[in-house]
């Protein structure tokens, strides 16, 4: 535990490596790829779940579970989405190992025991799900069907990185049915909402709504849906993409329904997720050289108290006082623990509690006994002040929220700060290379100059944002005309 | 909707399979043995999740989670628990499809990506959990370590029936790690007791925790402790296990600690886990031939109000009643839904929720309003009553108590009154086909005896029961010495 952490300055990438595992988030597993997520950092998501979930139920979606396997035949039926995710999928061929007789001790595969059709392990689960609407939707009065599943999926990535990129991720899947495209719309539209809602209000993230370019839609989607997020060092991260999946699924797995009036029409679908990559996102959002920085309405720990003693008898008179304490925070529904561990001293437990990012740490010793008061530590600005102990409840509920202000603020200011504007491909490449951030530049809405952008400086385009105004202008790489900015990244 | 089910008298295993379809809790899907849980289903098992996972927290477990895959040379690592299930493993053997060159806008497996290891898909996490272990575990300041995951696993079986035996299904599996074994065998103990209190006081199942066998411990442990429940139909369920490990995992992984006095020593151990199976015992446990009957502990709906009008007036006249009487129960937290679907009859709404065993069903037409009463029905006992409604808030809130109760006890009654104890082998044989249930024998502690009994009568031993009194006897069998009977059942 504490060992220094590599400064952001010095290698971004290598700090974020070592900060997720020094503060007990998550680390590497024996399977290439896949990750074991710590209980620390299953708190954080756990947290995230249940506000999500909270969430999708209001807006009166249920969950459900469908299978991990996707049968080989399909998996194939939707072309273009069985086309995008092909190339990463783990697939099962056989149901049982045997005695190796080559290796006494160890086991094979039993080649008798081959599938008669392989299992894809779910990359997406539209295939499998929408096999299984075909069942549940004959008529109007079945729709909208709005169903959400909290699953696990594998896309077999070449290049993994703990939360961002792994084999095997924790996700949620919306996919819904619909009888009109305009609902389906809709749906769509107010489930990146519900992301951007909570991206903000929760992870105190800024994120801009947009929409994906025909290059970067989902496999499958008409159109995609995403909120994008600017991390500390200028790169942009996709944080939740939700998608209108048109008729696609509907057409390739039958599903029909008959209208109010008595029409056959086939039905329309949306999708959308949010993964464990969020976690990277709250990480890299906001943590400092220091360890993690948590914003007080995800963290699993909002308060931390340490006693300082000399003896026994001064830890008993400080617990007592520290018991009225946590009483008085939960009945505010702050979340405390009391750090009395006699295993480690109170400078070890700072540095922990500090790397874990927790927002609040109070410290108790027998001087503040007498004096009444305790000190206070913002994990946010590293802070300290004394604080009297009869204020001190009003004082921590109002820091709660103030800590939270503060992070999205500080996010809000540093991203709105790396937006820029240019308006010829030289500003473009040299705002990218020097500062980095999103960048707001007009294009010629072709696929071609996208690619020879994203060929010649690693950025592609984020998304057309929603809240975009109508300008014209000249494509910044080709000087065709173009009727509104879109805004490029490098991006994780 | 609200076809006519077969009676239990008629056919038990036919009116499970049509009782789960009917009432919407799950179906089969497109992959052999893999079910798809339907959003009715997978609240009920939300529910049952939450209460869990606040008992497991409560006794000091943490969450965590591990990769879906065991690379076969960790898989089979410990000997016992490898041949245990090597029979029903799902193995994932290549990470990506390709074009199928002989059938055109079909997949194939790529033979060129083939993996170097095979990969299981977890039927259990011993393995992989215990080889991360051995890095989280130095000293025994790291101990105990009490972590709880929530996750999907694959165990290929052959004849699957929704919820008792499925190729996929949702369990949670504690994993602990011990410095001492009387630590370690107290853990076991205290998750059992866990269980049978969930069992109990949530399910209204009562069980009898007992020991396995031998031959019927799981692959790898040292002990099996059980709780065993009994279905209607006279056939025992096994509900929930809990695992004393000894040091079998930690040797398998090398996993040692560092002792307060410096010395090195394996860990000691714990597995524990319950699954959607325990949807099937609470479905068999209280449903009726008129469907699904559910503990208000666990309903997602514990009351459904319908309206019963005849023009758009009553009904809001019905409805603004209606909003009150919600509003009094949630603040009760009692949950309730209003069912005003113009789309479906009363009779038809009445179907649907007896169908899905909602526990209390509350009808107002427009006479109720004028009286000022409505008209209560109960699904446990099919009963109904007129209720003023000054009172009706009261008597709803005594009612949830009261029906938890009743089926706890009806299903207390029915299990006791199906113990029997027998002394010869021919009685033995004579209960377990008339009157089926728990047949308390003694039994001369031999696998031998205990294969050849399940050989002539499909009964298997179910538990050593935990609170049996030592008492001499003969083995119902082979008359040899015994100190404890045990109990026989045929099980699920």
């Amino acid at each position: 535990m504490s060992k220094k952490l590599t400064s952001r300055a010095e290698n971004y990438s290598k700090w974020y490596n070592e900060l997720v595992v020094e503060a007990d988030l998550a680390e590497n597993s024996a399977v290439r790829g896949c990750m074991v997520i710590k209980p620390y950092g299953f708190a954080i998501w756990e947290k995230m779940q249940a506000e999500l979930d909270r969430m999708f139920k209001e807006t009166g979606h249920q969950n459900a579970y469908f299978p991990l396997f996707v049968p080989k035949s399909l998996f194939e039926a939707e072309e273009k989405n069985a086309e995008g995710f092909a190339k990463e999928c783990a697939v099962v061929t056989h149901y049982r190992l045997q005695n190796d007789p080559d290796r006494p001790g160890k086991l094979r595969v039993d080649p008798k025991a081959k599938l008669e059709e392989e299992l894809v392990v779910r990359p997406t689960s539209e295939a499998i799900i929408w096999n299984t609407y075909k069942g549940w939707i004959q008529s109007y009065r079945d729709l909208p069907l709005l169903i959400n599943q909290w699953a696990n999926v594998v896309r077999w990535e070449m290049r993994t990185r703990l939360f961002l990129r792994t084999a095997e991720f924790l996700w949620q899947e919306g996919h819904t049915a619909h009888a009109t495209k305009k609902e389906a719309v809709a749906e769509a539209e107010l489930m990146n909402n519900v992301y951007a809602t909570f991206a903000e209000n929760f992870m105190a993230i800024p994120v801009i709504q947009g929409l994906k370019t025909e290059s970067e839609r989902f496999a499958g989607a008409d159109e995609t849906y995403c909120i994008e997020a600017l991390m500390q060092d200028g790169k942009a991260l996709q944080a939740g993409t939700s998608h209108f999946l048109g008729q696609n699924f509907a057409k390739a797995f039958d599903v029909k329904f008959t209208s109010k009036e008595g029409k056959q029409d086939y039905v329309w679908a949306t999708s959308w997720g949010v993964s464990t990559r969020l976690m990277g996102a709250l990480i890299m959002t906001h943590s400092d050289d220091k360890g993690l920085v948590l914003p007080p309405n995800l963290a699993p720990n909002q308060v931390v108290i340490v006693p300082i003693y000399k003896n026994e008898e001064q830890l008993e008179a400080i617990t007592d006082v520290v018991n009225g304490i946590m009483k008085d925070l939960r009945s505010k529904n702050i979340s405390v623990k009391y750090d009395n561990r006699d295993t480690f001293r109170p400078g070890a437990k700072f540095a922990q509690h500090e790397l874990q990012g927790v927002p609040l740490r109070i410290a108790i010793g027998a001087r503040d006994l007498e004096n009444g008061t305790v000190e206070l530590a913002r994990r946010d600005t590293l802070t300290k002040e004394v604080v009297s102990l009869d204020s001190l409840i009003e004082k921590v509920e109002g820091l709660m929220t103030e800590i939270q202000d503060t992070l999205f603020k500080k996010a809000l200011d540093f991203r709105n700060a790396h937006i820029t504007e240019v308006d010829t491909f030289e500003e473009f490449k040299e705002v990218l290379e020097t500062k980095g951030g999103f960048i707001s530049a007009h294009w010629d809405g072709t696929a071609e100059t996208e690619d020879k952008i994203k060929e010649l400086t690693k950025a592609t385009i984020r998304c057309i944002p929603l809240d975009g105004k109508p300008e014209n202008g000249a494509c910044v790489f080709t000087g065709a005309t173009s009727k509104q900015r879109v805004l490029f990244a490098k991006a994780y």
